[in-house]
């Protein structure tokens, strides 16, 4: 749930987004291309009033671009603009806005360099995307053959754009968003995004309250088990200043990045800072530490490998986990979480060993150990720590809540080594 | 890409889906339960005209609520029936379509009697939820304290479920669909979904090619690294005959299982009938194998555990892969992934040993070994097996078609087993 604080600056404009594709309509893909424009349009305090998803239907089309196109001054669309016969978005704004479409010479130069540059010859096909509406403006596709195009009509601006997000994202930034600002005096705004693993969002926006200011907007992102603070602070203003302040309300332990970076990403980057390895050994989490370390290219500095130790045997056989240990405390328990730790760093001879043991759920809960019970150790170059918590949540869930929550641990251990 | 072929009995039927929340205007949540109502009547043969997303604003709700119904004979309406001030959608449809809210006793009588099976006192503001609009028709909600409600507004049906999938997802199966059938005449269809792996969807295609009939529709849905081919089956016709002889199209090994179940729920079902085990020793996938094979709790019927062996020291130390091997093959081939998984097989006990050695990207690839080339073990019972690929995908769709892979490796030597 996402709430955004302090940013009344533009209610009176209306500002609708429209997603066209049939594989959008039947469900089979997610429209990520809204949520990203939204993002985009809403740290300049402007936010869709609806977004629409239609289908390659040209009648369908039409009727929901000329609808938004009287109630709002602003449209955004995506789709529709590729080569084939199931590419309507053109013709639908043809007949929506009784435009005709006409060959664009520089839209065909365009496309024709295109291919030129790739050295492969032009399908006629392709010829259809240089069709542009009467009246509109071409904005070029630097990474695609599908150009965009403005069209104005009435007190509406409606943008298309390609519906590949990696040819449509550089398009928005850079034809919509600079309209956007000098069309509905936005000021520049940048956002700052506070990112943590261990804070409620009602904590986070207790810890916040009264921190909106003229000019500085807070809003909140849960992305599980991630909760983001994001300060919308305007051009002129210390943006890290901002930052700092907000840091310390939240709790400087807390906030584990600021804007990009995943939290495997900034354990990473500590560890390679250091010149540090890791190696892990995981129960209930089985693997998923260790994916979520090697997520992205360039692990193999800070991270050996580890061990997955789902059944006591191999607790035994590849940490050293003592027999007597597990039949004492059982499996799920602080003194095998920490031999789980030792055991792995001695054995890979890798600089930390973290550990977890846990019941995910949702069977193999007891009364002393219910489900989401979960054990995490950290063994380092300074000794041991431990910590457990009990998670509420289902399976997948709790597992991805205990690989946050391990890499915490070892984020704080590299940020407070002695 | 979805697409649908031979589902053309109930095109003039306009149905329309309106998603109601502030977090999925922002895109900070995914609207989920359109793309799954969507699916469950797209098997009845009805598909949306559009999905419209709108916020927590009162004005906005009621005109897209009205302008649906004018347009459409069914509206699914999902989303703001919860307690608080920002359940706006009983409000939104009193205003829309003149209908004054009432308090219903049924559905009053309903939520006190979901608290007090809890043992909890009902609060004061979970009375709005017994609210209904004049002449809706009360549908219970089993497992929340949301009620929904259908309203007949001239000749469209508007129904109105929670946004709470798994509350809202029973309810559409009892209400919406028994209705949506009887209203629109729809035949009972059943959908038969094969599930693959190591099928490109053009060659599913291919191979299906004729396969419609009356009766029969033929739909497919690719979602990275599975191909699914859906049968679309009239009541009356025999489901099982057609699907069995679409596997034999398709290749009777290349389908791993029927409907419901992922293709590490079908391993693990074959290891548990076996009464084997399987332990994993995995260099670029890192865990994620594991992470796959115990996504489904009761994994330790079968999964004892494995080893990442991201550094080339852990496949020696871990697997008993020898030196002499790696620096004359390099850690990407043949050798070194036989000798992985008969390494862990070996030293885990487990029945069968599946590793997986390669090159994932960006970085890191040769002329001789390119990024994308992945080798596979499978050590079992009856010898080992290898296999190669070279994978054209980025880092994260390399890694997922490997687990894939690597699953159906196995699988294919437990089904061959002799």
């Amino acid at each position: 749930m996402e709430s955004d604080v302090g940013l009344h600056g533009h209610m009176g404009v209306r500002f609708d987004i429209v997603s066209q594709g049939e594989e959008l309509l039947s469900g089979q893909a997610v429209d990520t291309n809204a949520a990203w424009i939204s993002g985009q349009l809403g740290s300049l305090g402007l936010f869709p009033g609806r977004v629409t998803v239609v289908g390659d239907d040209l009648e369908s089309i039409r009727e929901v671009l000329r609808e938004s196109a009287e109630r709002a001054s602003l449209v955004v669309c995506t789709g529709g603009l590729g080569p084939t016969s199931d590419d309507l978005t053109r013709e639908a704004v043809a007949l929506a806005f009784s435009r005709p479409l006409h060959q664009d010479p520089t839209a065909m130069a365009q496309i024709e360099a295109r291919y030129r540059t790739r050295n492969r010859p032009m399908p006629e096909t392709n010829r259809v995307q240089a069709l542009l509406p009467e009246g509109a403006e071409l904005l070029e596709n630097l990474l695609g053959t599908a150009p965009g195009f403005r069209l104005d009509t009435g007190s509406c601006a409606a943008f298309f754009f390609p519906g590949v997000p990696f040819e449509m994202k550089p398009m928005v930034e850079a034809y919509l968003l600079p309209y956007a600002r000098l069309r509905f005096s936005l000021a520049r705004r940048r956002t700052v995004i506070l990112r943590t693993v261990n804070l409620a969002e009602s904590v986070a926006a207790q810890r916040m309250e009264g921190f909106e200011r003229p000019g500085v907007g807070v809003g909140y992102r849960a992305s599980f088990p991630e909760v983001q603070v994001k300060l919308h602070v305007d051009d002129g203003l210390d943006s890290d200043a901002l930052a700092a302040e907000a840091i310390e309300r939240l709790g400087r332990q807390l906030v584990f990045g600021v804007d990009s970076g995943t939290l495997a990403d900034v354990v990473g980057n500590l560890l390679r800072a250091r010149g540090q390895t890791v190696a892990t050994a995981e129960s209930c989490t089985a693997g998923r530490i260790a994916a979520e370390l090697t997520a992205t290219a360039g692990a193999s500095d800070y991270f050996v490998g580890g061990a997955v130790v789902y059944a006591n045997a191999e607790k035994v056989r590849q940490c050293g986990v003592s027999a007597a240990l597990l039949d004492s405390h059982g499996a799920v328990s602080e003194p095998v979480a920490r031999a789980l730790a030792e055991g792995i760093r001695l054995r890979s001879g890798a600089n930390w060993g973290l550990a977890v043991t846990g019941v995910g759920g949702p069977g193999g809960g007891s009364v002393e150990k219910p489900v989401g019970t979960v054990h995490f150790a950290c063994a380092g170059p300074d000794g041991t720590t431990h910590r457990a918590v009990r998670l509420p949540y289902d399976r997948p869930r709790n597992l991805a809540a205990s690989v946050a929550a391990a890499l915490d641990l070892l984020r704080l251990r590299l940020l407070n080594q002695t």
